[in-house]
């Protein structure tokens, strides 16, 4: 094994859009486990929109801020390599949260309340989907559509970001309760990948004509909008939405780059108006919420091939800070992006 | 009895705040029944903040819209001097929609759907209380602390506009639920009456020491905020609300004057991280889904001693523009604001 390895650690602290420059790598000595330590080989990191706020300097909600000058924070997939703790044995593989490098070490007894490693099921599915479809994202997509969002058959779910991590799976559950799923997602790659994974109608908030295409794509209007973005899509959609719709709230990706003010006009007065107008029901929720129920169902529907998870994968822990600005930048990928940092074995 | 009655007629919808001059004062003959129709004398009429989106002439939300030259509709509370329809007798005093007019004719089975008038219970309460306790603020009321807010024993709820009609109720729904009740009012005066109704204590929002005064007031913070205001107001609760806080939205009289949206800078990216950082659920709701319920469980509490009804009475239909306009420029009234046409009999 060699002696040293890459960690991308926070140089700054993000100013509006994360920068590739905020990050650099940088090498370092391998870690050594001590008594009750497990040494970890990093797979695969994910880059979350909601790190976003692990690379403010204000951060202002949960998950943790990344340090300057020390690995970025955030979840990843990984294999145990050394254990001197008794239930983590060397091939496991588990799902934590140990940053942006290639090895790290562990003491799974002093874990914080995310707890300690999760151990995976490696017959399920790829291990990689531990970071997408059967972990963090897919909880967000059940608790959203399935406890917040309350969605019953025959009701119309309309969702933003719908190519992402979250969204991607949030439609499918959506047609396994027997709902209609509606996709909002930038550009004609991801609205046809939409439709592929089996949402009923889509809307690309690119295209000059997206008011219109969501018209088309809602004509009796939409009992639940699954939001994850906020700004001009959403502002959009909310006239669409029907009276007593209810609007999950798991994500404002429009406005991580902002404080508690933008650049003007003001828009809380007909945001206001608009909840009034159609007595909305929106209620901000964090996905952990949907815990392990969530993450069974899931993996259940995965199964019987009613749930596909959808991934675009890049290569090289170099490549992690290019990725995660590109979250903010409207890329092309679909479904959850991640990066492989090394094979498993 | 007189052959000719005086109308408040609109003259101009509004731009910005209600203005006096947007109505003028005519006179009319005074209709006179026909077949399955009734007489009807006002004797008060309610300056509701929520008329001003009667008076826009871009009306985005229910309850209609007055129309040029016509008399500004509105609640009002009425004598039946002479009844043509088998449900009504001489002498009744029902609560309707018949506008700011002295006299007004009915027929009771051409209703719209808010319906008939309704027969008052007049040993119950003064009959004005039909449009405050008794009648649609009271329902606000109810409805937002007791079916949206889910208040129970114990918990905190901060009440914006509280020295108005639904506010000054709202706390003490709260206080006969069990719950701690915290006002927040414009100007010493109305702090103190909220004081004298039962609060536990208040926040005097045109103090120059606002934010401190309501972080003491909620050590703790608040677990429900029945919010009827929008604007700064609101602004420096939220960050006062706990984890998964409710927050029943009743109104929003910051941007009654405002279109969709105000001048810069946008608060909307701070009201959705508040949103999301604090897991709240946001309820925009009308009062009239409380019914017959609500108003029966208020009537007894007021029996019981439990709640007291405040009202402010201006006298003359020539006092309704200026009272009105009054409404929102922060007013020195507590309770509800209403205007006394007529004497009974």
């Amino acid at each position: 094994m060699a002696q040293t390895m890459k960690q991308v650690v926070l140089a700054a602290y993000a100013q509006g859009n994360p920068q590739p420059g905020d990050f650099r790598v940088e090498e370092v000595p391998i870690p050594q486990p001590g008594d009750g330590e497990i040494l970890l080989k990093t797979l695969y990191l994910a880059v979350d929109p909601l790190l976003r706020f692990s690379v403010d300097e204000t951060v202002l909600t949960g998950g943790g801020r990344a340090e300057l000058g020390q690995p970025m924070i955030g979840p990843v997939v990984s294999e145990v390599v050394t254990s001197n703790h008794p239930d983590y044995a060397a091939g496991d593989v588990v799902e934590g949260r140990s940053g942006w490098q290639e090895y790290a070490v562990l003491a799974p007894d002093q874990s914080d309340y995310r707890g300690p490693p999760r151990k995976l099921d490696t017959t399920l599915a790829p291990v990689s989907t531990a970071l997408g479809a059967l972990g963090g994202p897919g909880q967000t997509a059940y608790e959203g559509i399935v406890n917040v969002g309350r969605v019953t058959a025959g009701e119309t779910v309309v969702i933003s970001a719908a190519a992402g991590a979250v969204g991607s799976i949030a439609g499918q559950i959506v047609k396994v309760l027997g709902g209609r799923a509606v996709g909002i997602a930038g550009g004609l790659a991801k609205c046809a990948a939409l439709l592929d994974l089996g949402f009923d109608a889509v809307a690309d908030y690119k295209a000059p004509d997206f008011a219109a295409q969501l018209r088309a794509a809602l004509p009796e209007g939409a009992d639940v909008y699954l939001d994850n973005v906020g700004g001009d899509v959403t502002m959009t959609v909310l006239p669409l939405l029907k009276r007593g719709a209810r609007m999950p709230m798991c994500g404002f990706i429009a406005y991580y780059g902002v404080g508690m003010e933008g650049p003007g006009p003001d828009r809380l007065p007909g945001f206001y108006r608009l909840i009034m107008n159609k007595g909305l029901e929106i209620r901000g929720f964090a996905g952990m919420l949907a815990g392990q129920k969530g993450l069974e169902d899931i993996a259940g529907w995965m199964k019987q091939g009613r749930i596909r998870f959808a991934e675009s994968i890049v290569d090289g822990i170099e490549a992690a800070p290019a990725a995660f600005s590109s979250v903010f930048s409207g890329h092309e990928h679909v479904g959850k992006l991640l990066v492989r940092v090394a094979h498993r074995g």
